[in-house]
């Protein structure tokens, strides 16, 4: 059996992973890859660190240098995290032609086209399949099985801690806060839940899948982003009497050259298969011209079901014989130049909750402004009375399809009548039409 | 932009497909290929057929010779189907150092050890994609995004015209007889629909992703096979009480490096993804010792989705600059031994509807039978009175986790009761654990 040595820079949680499925399932990776996968070098922050894993110390070093200088390691294993150092590594890393695995979406979504040059141009592959939706292949799925297509549409459920809290509170009817605390119990949820919470993590994602998916350069900076914090469960409540769902959606769409992309709180139709996404599970939903509906599903995240990732990643550099004259092709991120759309531009399905002074005449007035912007309304609930006030109750609108531009419009007027004491929430509806 | 020359074999739905593609997606293609495609021959039997689509009459031809002969043609897509010709034409085109795509599941499932031979001693790739589960891209995701994990059961809902006509039952409460005719209109099922409602389709393909995922021979015959055309809309209610929906599940399992491998109508739980795969829509659900869950979704038939599935395996060759002595490895079918069990030896929860004797003792002497072989019953439903017959009613039983042998030789015996009338159906319960 040849061996082939590989170094892992990182021993956090997808580090562990990567460890243990290498250990526990020697076997098949060997006799998939033609090879035994040695791991020489992981490299650490901290030696001392407890790592609740039976690696080795001796393969524990603190010193880069030791990997890159070590011309029998083939292939580096970049699962640290964060822009820097990773990206410095990766580079000098390519540039002794070892090939590079990475699960950092960060990296690659701020800086991927530098990293895909440098691989390109020094001959080295480089293989970021656990970089979005960790164990779920939808890198290899749209870079090698959607290749016969033309994307029209991306819609993903790709950040579990949100998906995991927006399940809890319909299912539990935990208020906003009880499910975030209860997700970082779990683990689900990081003490500064910013990155999911506010959607940055579902952000970067969308770049990536959005870059590959569409052949063109995504900018970070090109994807709308709202995050899930205004969701309250009286929106979840409303959303199951129009037989809808709440979930943060990524989506992109491609309209006549001009690509829309997005993350937000969305209703969807309970009966779409993205609706039944659950717990912190994830799910990619693509619309191609030949293939249809397609659906990839599992676990976004977790140690293991990452490592399953990353530890493919290393398989296919093994399968590829690859060699420095004979490089294998791989999908260019800019293909195409697209041009990308503002939200204002996009068209959608409106819920609109507000507080209103609770007298005759009000939903005329706010009725009239949408009127007077072209909004037409599908529906009007209008029930019962706030408890802390009686002279104030909450309505409920849904639009028909419109301009968001025309929405923001309308609900800035409407912010200035006296009647309107709050627009509570605005969420947007897909139904994947 | 280099041209790359190509023969379709077979102009049927899945060639038009592959046509239309071709055509209509050049542009996407060849950016993500290099090649330009172009369809040398086309292999019919008959010249003067409508075939509904814009090809070139003088593309068509009915002499496999004019394919073979001509060196300038690097791929051949096999789309006729069945076993002869189709067998022979591939292995004589392997010959002549063309690379093979194929849609054919019977051939493959029947044959395919020798195809991969033969591609293997001749260099050349063979991808079969399109053989199971049509625009869906499954035998990439287990021969490319699976290689690091140890799979320990795959769940298929793999034949499309099933699936509607258990869909229609469940949603429009049709009868069988109804719903394959409304099958048969809708052009989901054939004139003669036994391939698919017996369970012979789904055999296959089963066969197929099985051999693969576990790294095995398997042989069709391996497979325990049972049809949908026991099913009873009164099944598919009491599924409803216990929530539960019916599927014509394949489902392989390993345990102790035997393989149970079955294709038979199931009771799963309502809320498993599976439950949730509708109309013609196919899904395969795999638990790997290292990803968890993880489910595939999408169309599994129809000439556009599987006509995507072939497209994608014409450019996987077109990018992986192949050559004689520098062969891509592809995943051999053979890696390991795996003994197969017989289905009297799985272990599972049982449905039972029997028609009886209305009569006191009768459901005493039933459960004694049961008890006598240490099979422990979850809950029996007796309801009303059947309308032929004032002496008769219905029973239902389900089962704890028991071994099909000791329900084999129960019902045996159940049989010869004079209390019995009939065991109307029998349906085995999965609960994914």
């Amino acid at each position: 059996m040849k061996k082939v040595k590989i170094a892992l820079m990182g021993l956090g949680n997808v580090g562990r992973g990567v460890w243990m499925i290498l250990n526990s399932n020697k076997e098949e990776i060997m006799k998939r890859s033609g090879y035994e996968v040695d791991v020489a070098k992981i490299l650490v922050r901290d030696l001392e660190k407890d790592r609740y894993v039976d690696v080795p110390k001796e393969l524990l070093t603190t010193d880069f240098n030791e990997i890159i200088n070590d011309d029998s390691i083939k292939i580096v294993v970049e699962v640290m995290g964060g822009i820097e150092p990773a990206r410095e590594y990766i580079l000098e890393s390519m540039k002794r032609k070892k090939h590079i695995v990475t699960a950092n979406k960060m990296l690659l979504a701020t800086g991927g086209d530098e990293l895909f040059e440098k691989a390109d141009s020094e001959g080295v592959m480089f293989n970021y399949e656990a970089s979005v939706a960790g164990g779920i292949p939808i890198i290899n799925g749209i870079n090698e099985s959607l290749t016969a297509n033309k994307v029209e549409k991306l819609y993903g459920v790709i950040n579990g801690t949100t998906n995991y809290i927006l399940t809890k509170m319909e299912f539990d009817n935990l208020s906003f806060d009880e499910a975030l605390y209860q997700a970082q119990e779990m683990g689900y949820a990081e003490a500064d839940p910013t990155s999911d919470i506010e959607g940055f993590d579902s952000q970067y994602k969308l770049a990536i899948l959005s870059s590959l998916a569409f052949g063109t350069k995504i900018k970070v900076e090109n994807v709308y982003r709202e995050g899930i914090t205004k969701i309250e469960s009286i929106d979840i409540q409303y959303a199951r009497e129009f037989k809808k769902v709440i979930k943060l959606l990524a989506i992109v769409k491609e309209n006549d050259g001009r690509l829309e992309l997005r993350v937000h709180p969305t209703m969807i139709p309970q009966n779409h298969p993205l609706a039944n996404v659950y717990d912190s599970f994830n799910a990619v939903f693509i619309k191609g011209n030949a293939v249809g509906d397609l659906m990839f599903y599992g676990r976004g995240a977790g140690d293991l079901p990452t490592g399953s990732a990353v530890v493919s990643d290393i398989v296919s550099i093994l399968r590829s014989n690859i060699d420095i004259d004979n490089l294998n092709p791989v999908v260019k991120n800019n293909l195409w130049d697209k041009e990308i759309g503002s939200i204002r531009d996009i068209t959608s399905k409106y819920y609109i909750r507000l507080t209103v002074e609770d007298r005759p005449g009000v939903l005329g007035e706010i009725t009239s402004v949408f009127g007077g912007m072209n909004v037409s309304l599908l529906s009007v609930i209008q029930k019962g009375i706030d408890n802390d006030n009686e002279n104030k109750v909450t309505l409920v609108l849904v639009t028909h399809y419109t301009k968001e531009e025309n929405i923001v419009e309308s609900i800035d007027s409407i912010c200035k009548l006296n009647s309107v004491y709050k627009i509570n929430n605005l969420i947007r509806i897909e139904e994947f039409n």
